[in-house]
């Protein structure tokens, strides 16, 4: 339970954070944090403090401090709130290579039975202390990933001539069936629905800007519950004029391998803890492997002749997991593979003007069954083709009225991909499950904390 | 009515972008775009040319063009989509300083008809065109600024070591009323409500990370349609652990100052396309007016006093738009109003210690009518006052208990704020409305494109 704050001590050194410790070796200063764990030894305390930038471990000397502060320091709990003050100390043995002579301390809040304890706890229980949760280090490190892996995307694509321009959640009619949308009451009995993507209008952005791209949640309510889907997602999409497949497979070449650098490069302390082999990242450099779908097909009918497929894929139809995790096996760094049937792609997909049946489509499976992280490809430019795909599809022409207008009006060859921030984070980091990628998961049956 | 795409000769040249000409003068290059004006002059076309980057003129001569070319040129239409090469050559007199000399021009697609047209338009039908109207100038330059806004906004929290946690975008029941949330069918008749604010989750990410930051979209299902509400729009929330009120004024107006910066260095030309004095911008810097809400409404009564506010203000309310105009119009920077009543602010606003009736909140209201654009404080540490609070205003207490959690383990003084970025971008340009500042505006009325 929580108690008042009480001040044990005069707090006059200047504040500093605990990645910033090398700045201070041999000054006093003040941490203000939270107490991750705390040994005793006879007349040695030795608290760990966190401050959401680190941890550091604190030396307090029963026979230098005050007794009350001794006392006090004594019995705190887990996750008791203080502030201390203390000399910095270089030492190699300590975790982060710094230790702090403690010599004052304020406690701002006295905490007992935590709930989260240093023995094993089931999933839905850490889920439902989700806010708590975060602070463990193991999640503190994957969503110190995320942020680096954000901020990598945002970066590269404001580097390469991108212009950011957000596409809406709220969106009108059903435009690919009603199934896996989420539905809201907007005003006056009229129907919205949460957005899936924002391709159609990133079609409409790079026609004004060259190059754009939307970044934002995106919803799927799928009845699923993969350790690959969330209900609430987060997905950057890029899209360009005058561009083609393969100019989509270069940039999510070179946008992956940016990431992975820029992983490596920030975070080196968080695939540490979070045990990830740093020559996984390391790998995933241009130019990756590119597979024409039908040599994707032909390569599991080798593993179905092999046995190491159970069932024969037929060819027209989408790729399960195990027949991604397959293909991408023999490879370290993502595996591209292109020119998808156009009957499992969507109704907006340029064809194969050798081979109508083909899609100018493009999957970028992970490897280490990750799968897909970037799907994208070429659009159709012309006005009559995409008029008699709404038709085939039974799709409402009047809600496409807009989009058709960018074939009448200056279309041109475009290209772009989407691709899903956490499933991107998962396998930056090496876990298992999506839902520790995002701070609070929101899943088909997870709508809390 | 688009035709088929014709090749008119042969593009070589290597692709240059129109913002980056200067690196080519002398040089052939290709560039591809959309034709955004065309003016003829006997024996001269002067075919104007958009790629999204920047608008160039071309230079086509009748006896040095091919003559099908000539014909081609001639009548195209505003938006056509042609690719053309020739020679750039610097001309002072040139709008972006470089001209043209067209050899030669591929048409992707010929455009009749184009609906915008440089006549006036009424807003509706703009609107409606959205998904074209993005392409004018000044739609784009707005734009282009709310893109240095969001990066600035990152760039700035980034390096001043925040870390970016999303919170979420469904969130469970209806924390503050109804009347302003969307409602979304969750699965099997539950309901999510759509966030209004970061807010409350950022208090658990604060925890975790010391400095945390949401950034994403937020709804309110407000039946109102003043200039300044979208049902949709933009919202960045940093949140501090161990801060107070006062850092919370110091980090806003270094960040509306860093914004400020940002824009006037990167976007000068955009600014000039907006008619946007950049004299307004360079204002921004701090330190800002500070007020404290008494003085503020001694000020509105010297103003009804002076017949300058039709009605006299109340101590006690929350200023209208009138009254922060007034309130702001002294000042060519931001103003800081703080110590509101605790009656018009949040539940979860901390008090002053002095004077129970007050909370330890500010509104940063800018200049030139634009109203607040900051609202943050500091928020309340004790568990019985807020579960005191939760009951006051007969909240559902159990849908609050993991927010009382971060109370019950390491609560410490916290304080944050949120900006809206519409309303931050339409400051930034100088221009009346937010609809402008989204690229697909949602309001009450307004769903499509």
């Amino acid at each position: 339970m929580a108690t008042e704050s009480k001040s044990l001590g005069t707090l006059t050194a200047p504040r500093a954070f605990i990645s910033g410790l090398d700045e201070h070796v041999g000054q006093e200063v003040t941490i203000k944090g939270w107490l991750y764990n705390l040994r005793s030894s006879g007349k040695i305390l030795f608290p760990q403090l966190r401050d959401g930038t680190g941890v550091v471990q604190c030396v307090a000397l029963k026979n230098t401090i005050a007794p009350e502060l001794w006392e006090a320091l004594k019995g705190l709990g887990q996750e008791s709130a203080l502030a201390i003050t203390g000399t910095v100390r270089a030492d190699e043995r300590a975790p982060g290579g710094y230790e702090i002579d403690l010599r004052t301390a304020e406690v701002f809040n006295e905490v007992r039975d935590y709930p989260i304890t240093p023995k094993e706890h089931g999933t839905e229980f850490l889920m439902d202390h989700r806010h708590l949760w975060l602070r463990s280090r193991r999640q503190h490190a994957i969503l110190k990933v995320r942020h680096t892996v954000v901020k990598a995307v945002r970066d590269f694509l404001d580097n390469d001539g991108f212009t950011l321009a957000d596409s809406p959640i709220f969106t009108p009619a059903a435009c690919e069936g009603t199934s896996t949308l989420f539905e809201v009451d907007y005003f006056d009995g009229e129907k919205a629905y949460l957005t899936q993507s924002g391709q159609l209008y990133n079609e409409a952005t790079a026609a004004a800007f060259g190059k754009a791209y939307c970044f934002g949640p995106t919803f799927r309510a799928e009845k699923s519950k993969t350790r690959r889907h969330l209900t609430e997602f987060w997905m950057v999409e890029p899209e360009m004029a005058y561009a083609t497949l393969d100019d989509v497979m270069t940039l999510s070449e070179r946008m992956l391998s940016y990431i992975a650098a820029r992983v490596l490069d920030s975070r080196a302390e968080e695939l540490k803890t979070l045990e990830r082999d740093p020559a996984r990242l390391e790998a995933i450099v241009p130019p990756f492997p590119r597979m024409h779908y039908d040599d994707a097909v032909k390569l599991l009918h080798k593993g179905h002749d092999e046995g190491a497929m159970e069932t024969r894929f037929e060819w027209g139809g989408d790729f399960g997991a195990p027949d991604e995790t397959y293909l991408s096996g023999n490879y370290d760094k993502p595996l591209m593979v292109h020119h998808y049937p156009a009957e499992v792609k969507a109704f907006y997909m340029a064809r194969d003007p050798e081979r109508n049946e083909l899609a100018l489509g493009v999957d970028v499976l992970a490897p280490e069954g990750y799968g897909e992280v970037i799907g994208g490809g070429e659009r159709a430019t012309s006005l009559q083709f995409l008029e008699e795909q709404i038709a085939l599809h039974q799709l409402p022409k009047e809600a496409f009225e807009w989009y058709l207008d960018l074939r009448r009006y200056g279309s041109v060859p475009h290209a772009g991909f989407g691709m899903g921030i956490e499933r991107c984070t998962a396998w930056m980091c090496g876990i298992e499950h999506v839902r520790e990628t995002i701070p609070f998961p929101r899943l088909m049956n997870r709508l809390r904390p």
